[in-house]
């Protein structure tokens, strides 16, 4: 590999869409594999978070990915999620997804069990010694064990087959303190954001991309400020960022991830069908309120119809403050003070 | 059920022992499941953390639980980890360990993503909802998301097939505040602590037992210890509490979990083969140092020969400052000081 | 110092009432000191976290434990928190203090910086070498620098002035780590608990005492527990720590602390006026709801009247699950619920 | 005050000089707030963490902010740090800066004990109501009460003397909610990052300047980074920014902070005396180390000599990965390195 050839640009991790029956509704996961690739989206990134691997047995795993190479037909670069219960068999999976054409597998870091720095490097270091593809890692320290930068740097130095990290913890200067102890080494290894809200930051300080939720609801967005941010044109860049992050907010901290997403994916004509992680009807009802938020900040962009009730003549301003997680706990704040509102408008509290 | 009825006693969440090509090593584990019996716990927990459910397949961890319901033959109940991928896949776990007989399946909250209580009561409540065999409840929110004591109260109101709770947190206002709200409601409830440290103390202030990485080492020790605190000779008890304490720092802190436990069992006379996380060769030359250390504190009660290298005349002393945690993140702080004792040793430093 | 002598029992973190200028209410701050002495508590400890010490002055903090010298009489020993703002200023507290003739010290560990291992143990040994009186460690990982394990047993080894470790972090293997590492070498050395939740449990382990906010409020029934769980009756034992732990959560975890501990003194007759940490109107409606509360739990002991709505006929059995801190974040979702439960009364929601 | 007269810039958060008897050197201060000035700062932040506000009485602080005044002679504006231990005693403070013409109070939220949003809100309305001078909030969640966004927006939409914020915790999606929420309702009102590590993104998304403890060290890169990220030469900024998170990351995690930074400061000339906070024989040789390590990074610069025993060769680029904090505390990991690979090198290991 070249360093000209580094991964590069927005990999979308992609929604499975289901059908009634929970399992996963082949037609439509074609009909979005495509609707993406025709917005823009540089690359796709089936079997990661937002596409949540873990709900899935290990064949439809693998069916996901067979799907989308087949949809794809090579219009642009598959990372497959790769990680299974184990190295042989995450290792057995890198083998099949290598078979299948993909670009690269990412696969994130151990889970469950709390791993020590050690014990990461060790799992990663089998795998990249005997992956026959690409291997991306994945950096997610708010769900699986954090992958340090001795770490990371250790197994970029050591194992070429690792050529990419995908980050989302968000924190930019841990992204530069990777760049500046890898890239002087391996200029061929690239470095992807998992942030959302930070994508045009991150590609200023140095990044090559970004593997964004949001790119899977508003992939003309999400492409339109890669596009901006690297040709220079920061205002606008930086606008759309702003628009970016309110609608990353209000899908992130309104519902449990990535229940959000799967509304707001919804909204732009997909049949997602429900998810596997069953709701109460608290959140029910809540997800229904979500909704017509997403509805109304994706009609601002003409991506969708305003919700029946329609929007607050000043949503655009209002939204960022309220939908926020507070410091004691998710959007907790913000439901009590819409409780009491609703209690004020009705005269009684 | 009744209350008297309710789980109680130790219940040993074994390692599975594996062969020299990292499989199942089904005459070792049987021979280990009737070794725990004949030493006295009162039960089984399979497929638990201790277990390594999650780096096993769908397959391997059902054949785990075929295994030790055959050998057990009805001696003791089994407590069945049955966590899957998804609901749908776990309610298919308990009506399959429902038909092979175990007393109840233990299902850990939902991991990897962090989820809401809210979820977490949808969750356990559409499980609870639909499984023909008791479930008992798994906190352990150091790994998986945490089930406060709201949302297991609602769901031991709600759910008469959910009729146990392990909490792993080793929090003791935490099992208190559990047990006013749920035990004047559901006397047949039980609630067994994982944590190895605070097993008397958890007894003394209403648990009905544990479910104990240590019982898995040393189940002598661990039975008498529930013997000694359920019958009020606290002196005698606290003693022994203090000697487990020391195995269960020593085992959880010198190594990624439960790698110090799998040494320890090794040193009891099982071959438990080499885990499934990769070491690397500094984890290695660490796990052998843990090894005599391990050797010691067994060698003390007899259950083991003292390392090659002898042990320090006063091993019992010393041991509990060396190793637990420092507050700057494992035992490295120990590990240091032991490099500069023994450069000073030397005559270097 | 022998053996035998070391601290042991209930020593009280008072309050200090503030008059109608939110100064120190001297007339109010004696009877409160004899109040407690009558009420059968060991010691008194002055300038504790729920002393709120951080919101007085200098000058403040040396007329509070003046004035309680004053009062005392020699009746109970003192313990004296002298934390100021760096070693030297602590240096001439400890200094002043011991003039005045307390039993000995309580210093909080450094806070604001977190500070590492290394700088804790340079703190407390500076400190440790120079105070002439005895000094107690003050370890409560939730507000200040942690103490750990090795830190506090190579300040217990060296430093013979220090004699004594109050934790406030209610993690009960952590104590018994303590006392294992500690006690063999210095059997003058007290162990105090700073977590009313575990106060029986602690002392089952080997703990010396408690320095608890809730004996501020129910002395009696604080020091009943100690007599009786010492005395080795245990059911009674329990049974009062379940209901200190009612108490005791429903102070501490419905108001920003010590909010709560001062609404239950003023049930209890005094009059402790308002803290000097302002209130948002809001919280002036959580603290009368909160109020209400305490009074029918102390109600229940017959320490206060109920409130004027009264108590419900279950308070008891229901205060557990609602009040508790909910995972996500306090006790928001009982605020939500209560709001929406008002709603549903009304016939609104 | 009119949308242009928001505050701007780099304002050096200073260290104070001390003398051999640990009180303040006022000559050395004087000699330093010229110099700082003389290179490029916008404006001086006496009283903040980095100067150890908290290590110093109520006096000393006053008298910090009077030397400062009077040497700066209006030649730059002055934010002067006014916490104190209670709103009436803060607030005498915002009088007494205010009387001395400082441009602003920066004032942290209350520490210590952990409070809730409300409290946080209830604390800075009382000051920005009562406050005679501009008041800049300072958010530093990894030292006290976070200031969260819905409590920052409240506070900004009520009072008017509230015109700033310095938010130290790094996080640019959260300073992006912030501006997102105030600045189109207050133009007037400052973002200021105080995360030295993030200067040019945060600039580049909006932020209009920074209070960082490297402009105490190394003012005119801090400058010039200032300079070239407002003026759109990405290229240099970028590299600056690079240098000065190396920088950053030796003086912050190789030591407690601000040891690293008044070390650094030494090298620049300045006679800064012992800190306040003592330091261990271990830790002695540590800060050595570090000075080394400091001098190197100042000497590439031409701003130290380099050490006796010289700079490695590739220093620059093997800095990063070897000093950041590893996950699982600290950078003991490299010192466990270091000693380690000492060993091999004298041929023991």
């Amino acid at each position: 590999m070249t360093a000209t050839a580094r991964l590069h640009g927005i990999f979308t991790p992609n929604i499975v869409p289901l059908d009634d029956r929970g399992q996963i509704n082949e037609s439509e996961l074609r009909r979005y594999t495509s609707w993406l690739i025709e917005r823009g989206v540089h690359g796709l990134y089936p079997n990661g978070s937002t596409g949540e691997f873990t709900r899935f047995s290990v064949e439809e795993r693998r069916r996901i990915i067979e799907i989308m190479v087949d949809e794809t037909r090579g219009r642009v670069p598959i990372l497959a999620g790769a990680a299974e219960a184990n190295v042989a068999e995450t290792i057995d999976a890198c083998e099949h997804y290598h078979r299948l054409g993909v670009r690269a597998v990412a696969i994130v870091s151990p889970f469950y069990y709390k791993l020590s720095p050690e014990s990461v490097y060790a799992y990663f270091k089998t795998i990249g010694d005997n992956s026959p593809v690409d291997v991306t890692l994945y950096n997610i320290p708010m769900f699986a064990s954090p992958i340090d930068v001795p770490t990371m740097t250790r197994l970029a130095l050591e194992c070429p087959r690792i050529a990419a990290i995908k980050d989302s913890s968000g924190d930019i200067p841990h992204m530069m303190r990777m760049i500046a102890a890898v890239r002087p080494h391996r200029p061929d290894f690239a470095f992807l954001t998992g942030w959302d809200a930070a994508v045009m930051p991150m590609l200023l300080i140095g990044c090559d991309g970004g593997t964004n939720a949001t790119s899977g609801i508003v992939p003309e967005l999400t492409r339109r400020l890669y596009d901006l941010t690297v040709g220079g044109r920061l205002d606008e860049a930086r606008e759309l960022q702003y628009k970016i992050l309110r609608l990353f907010d209000a899908a992130l901290y309104s519902a449990d991830f990535p229940e959000g997403f799967r509304a707001a994916l919804g909204l732009r004509g997909f049949r997602v069908g429900a998810g596997r992680q069953p709701m109460s009807d608290k959140q029910q009802v809540e997800i229904g309120t979500l909704r017509d938020t997403l509805a109304c900040l994706l009609a601002e962009e003409g991506f969708a119809d305003e919700p029946v009730g329609g929007c607050p003549a000043d949503a655009a301003a209002k939204r960022p403050q309220d939908q926020i997680q507070s410091s004691t706990g998710g959007n907790v704040d913000s439901i009590v003070q819409g409780v009491i509102a609703e209690l004020k408008r009705r005269g009684i509290a």
